[in-house]
């Protein structure tokens, strides 16, 4: 009976191979701590040795949104917090650690974060090490990202804003990442899908990024190089992990060396373009040198399996190649017996065959069997039409041979495990090298993509001010024909930081919206923005409510999710922040909606001071321009074409049209008594309405001897 | 060379077999003409002879819509009328027919319809016979419905109310189709999907068909058995047609045999229930006794092609026996022949074969050639292993043989077309058979849904009143687990025939809307409905304006299409007809959107009076019921749970919670100032509107100095 025992723990967040893995996604597991108003919490990825800590702010809701927008599918936790989760899992693991097992955390892992986050990294290495009961070696030192280093946006926003992934569901096609994805390896595209993820909110830091992508621009025929000696770079990430995993074969061993040996080319590429920040990246770039060195021991094609042999170079070990030579010759006599002994019997069809159990033997076949000496074989097996013989040389022969090759392959895995084990040693050097290639490529991408559509680089100013010309939705452009695409400014200044936004269904307001959010976005992450010019203040948080596609069937209103994430932004949002509400209160009665609408306007203006794009059916809500200072009224012009309605996407300043639908009514020929009265009551409406807005200008919002509660929190 | 001549002009109209062509649905043909104010409408279904002619009123794109509802793919046209239609007609073939070739309207075929829509029929005959070259003997009289006979539903309400086809596309799931069909035949479905197409209004029409399933529902083993007799009677419509087409095989008509021999046994079935209408309907059934009597000619099983032999019975006629036994008589002489030639040679494997080309043949291996007496035999071919031999007595045996066969072959191919030539003459009593049967298909499917379902029996009023007490929605009960179905109730009265429903999003206003419109088509086809208890008036005309699915991506805007639709309604309806007008008004900015959902309920409350649902989010219309009389409030009730709203789908009277948004806005946890700011702002709104309403009732709306010109059509 053989001993079986756990080598390794296959679960969701470990199964670091195979088909279900794409290679151009992060595979993260992650671990949470409970701390107060909140989470830790911390994620690796085992193939890379990639690994994150942060603060999640909030309900376990949070926490879960949070893990669902990073694709994570396994959370380990303490038993308390698997308690709290459960209820709300759903497709996510939770994996209870109990924390008896010792694993002493190595204090270098997680030099970077508070004191208060390595609970949640502790607890994750530490479930690791009892599962896999292999190297952590390649595990890299927790990233943490202080307080204001990045841009925020929550799950629902980045699900409106489709960053990642589309609304409807699981597919990149008609994301911005669809857009910008021009990476050439897995590395890039694992590092773009990063940096999608947490866009920075530093202007230095973001600048340093734009400024790689400005050079690589002016130097088109660098960037075809450097893109075509990256594609011959294989996943160093992944390699690492393998190495240290010790499951790297001798071809894993072989990639990693013709990664490298692509390096000098690239550090020349970029030294040579005569570019001082292209050669200063040249000089972040690491030949690991004496990983090339071990690695010349590799053959040049070696098989997937490192027990087969040909691992290992010839000429690199004097032994290996004596054993190889014994193997050779006892081969080339065998094949010189052959001859001989057909020569001898004159039977041309003998041949000397091996296999396993018999080993090496002479074949004849039964109608040439009068003519062998068979005096001189042994018979050792009898087929259908022939024989099998051995002789006492052959087998003398066959020993010989067998002993060299078995030699061989034992001392070819020895050397091969010793060059992997000291390969080891320099994982996390490969892994900065991967770290830096795959910024490259990025940049590449970048740059690339902003030249085909024509994208501009935009200014940070330290203001609040945002200034964008002749701005587009990249991804709408894009999947539209571009002639047909119409381009919109975007002007926010402090004296006027808030847009009211009104037009008729489908004329595009929402494109409109996304679009000044999609330009911060790629602002923030470095790249290039679809405009004619842009500036722009480095924004700490992006939150929208834009219409929830209906994914809710069940008994949940679409207007609690509305009015949730309304209150969801409105508690976090700073004055540096960027809101985008649109139609707020559809989802209820006119007047509480556009009570709502209104108070909510108010809020934000007056206690928040955030940039905001708030667009309403609402038409009543426009005269607001008149009591709140920083609120613009702009509207979506439409025109009539033949009878029917022609949607211009212009946005033009002032608000819409008070009358639209009535003129559309019209051309829809309804009857003129219908459309009389409607005219009519809107007059009435309208009257009413001036009225009451001079009524409401003089109830004072804001006075002092308001002491309600304050839930703001920031 | 072959002379080729067109025999046969195959068009998507006129393509009546293969696996495109599915048997459950009708595969119509059409014509139009054009005339003053609309078109008429004449179509056939060529492979069953089904045809009818009607008007189509308005422009080109009401016919088209007419014929995409038909699902008709080709419309023969005269030049002018091409080049109106052809910009619009998409997917649909226009045929030109110039008419030049002379056919001659049989008056007999146009008998029911007016002479205005005898040109369409006209040059819809002479275009098949043109194109077909074919008998059109199976072409029924085209069937005329006179204004006033049918409940007329508008192409865009067929599709928002899924009749046959769901909204997302040509589905069938989810439609109240999908509900219904519980045929057991093709000729059933497609009889379905006619009286679905076409529901009646005519109220004593209506009748018979709900007491033909009464009677059905109260004999459950007498259902039993004739759906089990229905199952086994072939597509009598579709062999009809195949034999007006000479295309009828051998199979076809035992088919159609053992088709008619299961009428006995329906008729007796029915008969013997004791129940008077049901004996009635037996009446009804022809049992063709004559065809009977032709096709006892045609063998059990014949083969496809009726030219192989073995179509006709043994028995039938004395000269084809004749020839049957002259040919079983030389092949048994030709068996028997083998034996001896076995023994006189004693060669075991002697054989005697056939081939095309040589005929008969014995044949002898080479092996035994030694053994046969060659002088006998005449070489006729050589083998590798054999030779093959005859005889003159073998090949006199042969000519015997081989020329019966042919004239059996012939004689059988004569007598098989003369009985299918004869049967022609009874097609239009086949064709009545089969539609009766398959009205009886739709009776039994009507009586066990209404069974499976909890269907109730509608009573027709001649009032316009309406009440469903405990209506659901049969579609959306079926799909959702039962018990979670919430019923309702709708009751409208001459003094209360329109209901404002307010209620938030998702709270179910739509789903109860369609519910009471499917009713009244379940109950005008002659189906029960799914209700407690209803009184129903005989409606003439449905019309919805519902939520539409966004499928105009283009630049065409919703509202506008909204627009068009509530115009249709308001110019054709009448006071016998259901107006649904879901959210009115959504598409564009409040007020105009207000005043025209207003102008409307006065217009229709005034100038229609027709029974009316219509929802809105403008809770500010809700004071309505002040100066219209006939208005009445009912709203659907939510409610909090732990937090969340939770849809009653319960419709209450009475207008819904003014302050819901707010309410909602609360349970997420907005600011505390938003809300109590939201709140004042309501209160100022409602009482502006409160005086508003108060002004605006003073206004008369139809004074009678009111002289627009009238668009009302009707």
């Amino acid at each position: 009976v053989v001993k079986r025992e756990v080598v390794r723990l296959i679960t969701p967040g470990t199964h670091t191979e195979g088909k279900s893995v794409d290679s151009k996604s992060n595979h993260f597991i992650a671990a949470a701590e409970e701390l107060s108003g909140g989470f830790s919490l911390s994620y690796i990825d085992i193939s890379t040795g990639e690994s994150t800590a942060t603060y999640i702010m909030g309900q376990g809701k949070a926490l879960l949104q949070e893990l669902q927008s990073l694709g994570i599918r396994e959370l380990v936790v303490s038993d308390s917090l698997f308690l709290l989760l459960n209820e709300d899992a759903q497709d996510l693991l939770l994996s209870i650690e109990p924390m008896e097992f010792l694993y002493e955390l190595d204090g270098s892992l997680v030099k970077e974060c508070p004191a208060e986050l390595t609970g949640s990294s502790h607890r994750l290495l530490t479930y690791i090490a009892r599962t896999q009961k292999q190297s952590l070696e390649h595990i890299q030192p927790f990233a943490y990202n202080e307080e204001g280093q990045l841009l925020s946006i929550d799950f629902h926003s980045k699900r409106n804003l489709e960053l990642l992934q589309s609304i409807r569901g699981a597919e990149t096609k008609g994301t911005l990442l669809w857009l910008l994805d021009e990476t050439v390896t897995a590395m890039g595209s694992r590092k773009l899908k990063q940096w999608l993820h947490q866009p920075l909110a530093n202007k230095s830091r973001i600048e340093v990024r734009q400024q790689m992508v400005e050079s690589l621009i002016e130097h088109y025929f660098t960037r075809v190089e450097l893109q075509n000696a990256l594609k011959e770079v294989y996943d160093l990430e992944r390699l690492s992990g393998r190495i240290a995993f010790g499951s790297a074969s001798g071809r894993d061993l072989a990639q990693l060396r013709s990664s490298l040996e692509k390096i000098p080319a690239i550090i020349d590429e970029l030294s040579g373009a005569g570019n001082g920040r292209l050669s200063d990246f040249a000089g972040r770039l690491d030949r690991c040198g004496e990983v090339c060195e071990l690695l010349e021991a590799i053959s040049d094609n070696p098989p997937l399996s490192a027990k087969e042999g040909g691992v290992i170079r010839e000429g690199y070990n004097r032994q290996l190649d004596e054993y190889r030579d014994a193997s050779r010759n006892g081969k080339d006599w065998i094949a010189q017996l052959e001859q001989q002994e057909r020569q001898k019997t004159g039977i041309k069809t003998l041949k000397i065959g091996y296999n396993r159990i018999f080993g090496y033997y002479i074949e004849i076949s039964k109608a040439n069997m009068h003519l062998a000496d068979l005096e001189r074989y042994e018979r050792k097996q009898t087929l259908a039409n022939a024989e099998r013989y051995i002789t006492p040389e052959l087998k003398e022969k066959e020993t010989l041979i067998l002993r060299a090759e078995e030699e061989s392959l034992n001392l070819e895995y020895k050397l091969f495990t010793v060059i992997r084990d000291e390969v080891k040693q320099y994982i996390s050097r490969i892994q900065s090298l991967a770290s830096t290639l795959s910024a490259l490529d990025v940049f590449l991408s970048f740059a690339n993509v902003a030249e085909k559509y024509r994208f501009t680089k935009p200014d940070f100013t330290d203001s609040r001010d945002i200034s964008i010309v002749g701005g587009r939705h990249p991804v709408v452009e894009k999947m539209l024909n571009r002639q047909h695409y119409v381009p919109n400014d975007c002007i926010l200044t402090e004296d006027s930081n808030m847009l009211l936004i009104t037009g008729p269904n489908m004329s595009g307001k929402s494109t409109y919206m996304r679009q000044v959010a999609l330009t911060i976005v790629l602002a923030q992450i470095g790249s290039y923005v679809p405009a004619d010019s842009a500036k722009l203040p480095v924004v700490d948080q992006i939150f929208t409510r834009i219409g929830a596609a209906d994914d809710l069937v069940s008994g949940q209103s679409t207007f609690m999710v509305e009015m949730l994430e309304s209150q969801y932004a409105i508690t976090h949002a700073t004055e540096r922040s960027l809101l985008l509400f649109d139609e707020i209160g559809r989802g209820t009665s006119t007047y509480d909606g556009m009570a709502l609408a209104q108070s909510m306007i108010e809020y934000i203006h007056e206690k928040i001071g955030a940039n905001t794009l708030f667009s309403t059916h609402y038409h009543e809500l426009t005269p607001l321009d008149q009591s709140l200072g920083r609120l613009t009224n702009v509207h979506v012009a439409a025109m009539e074409q033949s009878g029917k309605v022609v949607f211009l996407h212009k946005v033009k300043p002032g608000p819409a049209d008070k009358s639209y639908g009535i003129h559309v009514a019209e051309l829809a020929n309804l009857p003129q008594k219908i459309l009389s009265r409607a005219r009519e009551l809107l007059t009435t409406f309208e009257a009413e309405k001036t009225q009451q807005t001079r009524q409401i200008e003089q109830l004072s919002f804001f006075d002092d001897r308001d002491t309600d509660n304050e839930e703001v929190i920031q």
